[in-house]
């Protein structure tokens, strides 16, 4: 893999190799038009409006966004068909998605009819109306109605409401589930169709899966499949365990300096938990150490890194640069405000992380 | 305790109680000055200029900060008195800490020849003096020379070097090591002495033991003693189960609405991982609900907080909010560009996170 030229970059860093982010979109765009599944990649891993417009490029039929601070961020780049995939609940926020709705085709998923009466209530007064998809708790055990009844249940109270449209389903499924996730889903669209509600869409998510998305299933029902992987733009140590590529297609690396060697074995790094933030996704170390096989970074400051060597070893010296594949490639994201981008000429540049810490 | 009126908050947000801070700060003060130590706060809790503004008013004889964009962000803000305790490595940085000597008084602590040595060579050409503390490595396994021995023969090498002068000892003892630490300092000085070198400062960190400060016993060698704690102005859960106040001393909490119960004992909140962070500080949870006593934070989504409540209940219900106190106010703090505060009159009001982010 080719690798950047450190010694330009101040550390730390989260570089971004452009190349391989080309390669990860073109990949999954593929797949997803080989099974006629649309893609609606999910901006929470990049947060950068330039990405998403380039994700839409390759083929993608919007976006995906889990705040409405991460949907004004996207919008305001020019995206104009934005789902999110989080209960918007209380009047400023109300007021913000209709503002929004004037600009991009809006849908929110929901799993309650409280907050699909409180989008109905707004859409309706601001004129602007907004799709609704219903939530189903296919096994994460996040949001989500509980049953295939239960969703047909909310559906049609939805259809009934003045100001929103129904849109279809929505889920997250947990990791591996795909089989009791398939039944739950194809049990529901049967009972939606027996209330006379079609649904438009149904929405699945998540990266890991994602090169199994077509064993859902849905197409052969004949309802149109959308997927929302998040991940997969990056990829991380996490995806490349769980089989989404290898090492090699992580775009997103960490380029940190060595600051002390206090003794042979251990080497204190310039990042911290405030670069690669704390998430282990079942790990015992942080990330892994590229080009140095006998190094695990196994403890992590808030802003030291601490690796320890295998065999006593003068190398790596103070001054010297490390890259590092990091565990959660979103959660990098969210700790930093720009990439350093890494051309496919080699070339160094620079890249706003413009929905960074959007949480509201 | 107060609390804030948390209608007029749009979660989630992090929200200070500054009548609280106040007391922090006003406790922690009385007791260095009872003991005759000085007080140099760490500002990674707040990275706030206005409240490290507010410790120096409080008596703080200057600050402390782990990178040079923090130290920048706080001389920006008025302070002129700063330590580094982070090795500077890097032609950039060494010109950035050289432009922040113009401003304040920097001190940084090294623990090697070549940081010490590059340090005085960008000194030397830019004319502006820096002072140096050698790091010692008191049980912390983190940076630090490995002996007492091993830090007069370093403090000899910083006398002989030109542009840098050798200033005292800096440690970050883990908790608990109060005795250990205290005969380690006690060598160092004594070894000093006998190469004619006197520590002009020996600096101590961390909030956990800091009201056991005066046991490290340095006051009576005849050296000036300081120290360094961060979480003490806002405190958070970890040091409130460590000895240090109590919960109701805790400044900083997470205000977040309830968006979801999809079952009797499941509630969403609107506040995960990119809010509270993942650090669990050796919990089994990410906070303490106040209120709420059935409720357990048992697990973060990026954005979404996952509660369990003991007992199936239809409260709290969606539209809710929850004032939460995290394990982890120095990573919450990481997470957000402002604080919204809440003044002793119940006022609300609004914080800039000046230095978050800063890892360069």
């Amino acid at each position: 893999m080719p690798t950047a030229p450190t010694t330009e970059i101040d550390t730390p860093a989260p570089v971004l190799d452009l190349a391989v982010v080309e390669r990860n979109l073109a990949r999954a765009q593929a797949y997803f038009a080989r099974h006629g599944i649309e893609l609606r990649p999910h901006v929470k891993t990049h947060k950068s409006a330039a990405l998403a417009r380039r994700q839409r490029e390759f083929g993608a039929v919007g976006v995906t966004c889990q705040k409405l601070g991460e949907a004004e961020a996207m919008a305001a780049g020019g995206l104009d068909d934005i789902l999110i995939t989080f209960p918007i609940v209380g009047d400023s926020k109300l007021r913000r998605l209709t503002a929004l709705a004037v600009r991009a085709r809006m849908t929110v998923a929901v799993d309650s009819v409280e907050v699909a009466a409180g989008i109905a209530d707004a859409s309706r007064r601001a004129g602007q109306p907004i799709r609704l998809l219903v939530e189903c708790d296919t096994g994460g055990e996040r949001c989500g109605v509980q049953s295939p009844l239960a969703a047909a249940e909310l559906a049609a109270r939805i259809a009934a409401l003045e100001g929103v449209s129904f849109g279809g389903l929505m889920t997250y499924p947990p990791k591996g589930r795909i089989e009791h996730t398939a039944r739950y889903l194809a049990e529901a669209v049967a009972r939606l169709r027996a209330a006379g509600l079609e649904p438009g869409v149904v929405s699945v998510g998540g990266t890991p899966d994602m090169y199994r998305a077509h064993e859902f299933g849905l197409t052969s029902l004949g309802v149109t499949q959308e997927h929302r992987p998040g991940t997969y733009i990056f990829s991380d140590r996490y995806m490349a365990a769980h089989g989404v590529g290898g090492i090699e297609d992580c775009a997103l690396r960490i380029v940190a300096t060595v600051v002390s060697r206090p003794t042979p074995t251990r080497v204190i790094i310039d990042a911290g938990s405030k670069v690669f933030s704390s998430d282990l996704m079942g790990f015992e170390d942080y990330g892994v150490v590229l080009g140095a096989p006998g190094a695990r970074l196994e403890k992590l400051s808030e802003e030291h890194g601490h690796l320890a060597l295998s065999a006593p070893s003068p190398t790596p010296g103070i001054g010297d640069r490390l890259t590092i594949i990091p565990n959660h490639a979103c959660a990098v994201t969210n700790l930093t405000d720009r990439f350093v981008t890494l051309g496919p000429d080699g070339r160094l540049g620079s890249l706003p992380v413009d929905a960074r810490g959007k949480v509201t």
